[in-house]
């Protein structure tokens, strides 16, 4: 029997660097030769995709934030049940855009959901799948705005207002510092050098 | 200030002659010179119809029940928190086709889901509205084969197969005897009658 896949999250706001982080993850695995999948959330499957294209969606305005909670929880159950959970048990290593530190984040801190329940209501669609490790990639605030000036906001939860977005950042950081397998990552770095911090902890578990 | 609106869910299977008693209930309440909103789950709201779509389109296979579970959950929160709570509170009678004892029945008994975590995701999805009657149309598992056979079976619940809709003839039956303010109504009379039984509870509330 092959060893079970790593589970490796991606967490940051949008612009912190994370597609670019994983484009090297990703080279990282294929050097060593490991087989390894980059998906994302909310999405990753079809049913989830179809998800996601309601979640962001900016003409859905109204949107309730228990709706968009249990969007993220239905796209995620989906994952877990079909290709995450699968993979690691077939030895493939798992890079995800984002997990459940997001729907903490933007669910429970930024649109003010009981923390309680947010996280009770994603243990149930994690089915018992926790994160190998989940790298936090962090920057400062007004580097997080710069970076925000110069992207084509496109989606519904990043058309959000700036107090929405401080909210977020304040978040990650709060969350961040005491949750299971959180490796903190200074995304203030060159790209080369955040790349070397994050396969460094990935070296010591493969 | 007017008085509340009475929050009216009519549920039982596909077949079991909802559709046509919702009509007669609109009816009923017009010619009391009453207003009444006719709405349904899944979908009801702009958002809940694009969630309806994804979790009723037979194209979607593979998706898990807790995927399942946790859509009808985004378009029950949508639906309570932009349409049905707003309705009563104007004083507008609502009526319902199908609601939460709908997802005890063929999440929890159906799919097999804990019927305990269906009530629990679900409780964060009603955000405290409990239905004033919930009619249950219970017809016999014999004369609900004959109505399935006779009608187009187009979405992805009904396409299950018949061991699944044994499952939820019986889970309707064991969940509405001891659901609160559940209301026991035999479908196998005539489309009179049933209307009838229906608008005599409601006499009494109204």
């Amino acid at each position: 029997m092959r060893r079970k896949g790593l589970f490796i999250v991606i967490e940051g706001i949008d612009g912190s660097g994370k597609s670019t982080q994983i484009e090297n993850l990703k080279a990282y695995f294929h050097e060593k030769g490991l087989d390894v999948v980059v998906t994302r959330e909310p999405g990753g499957t079809r049913i989830g995709e179809k998800i996601r294209g309601i979640v962001l969606d900016p003409e859905n305005q109204e949107m309730d934030s228990l709706t968009e909670m249990f969007l993220y929880a239905a796209s995620r159950a989906q994952h877990v049940a079909e290709l995450v959970q699968k993979s690691l048990d077939d030895g493939v290593h798992v890079i995800c855009d984002r997990f459940v530190l997001s729907s903490y984040v933007y669910q429970g801190i930024a649109r003010g959901i009981d923390l309680e329940i947010v996280k009770k209501v994603n243990a149930v669609a994690m089915q018992g799948l926790v994160p190998d490790i989940t790298f936090f990639i962090n920057i400062d605030d007004d580097e997080a705005f710069r970076r925000r000036a110069k992207r084509m906001s496109s989606d519904r939860i990043e058309n959000e207002d700036k107090a929405f977005h401080l909210k977020v950042f304040k978040g990650y950081r709060e969350l961040a510092k005491d949750m299971e397998n959180v490796v903190w990552i200074d995304g203030m770095k060159s790209v080369e050098n955040v790349t070397v911090d994050m396969t460094g902890h990935i070296d010591g578990k493969i």
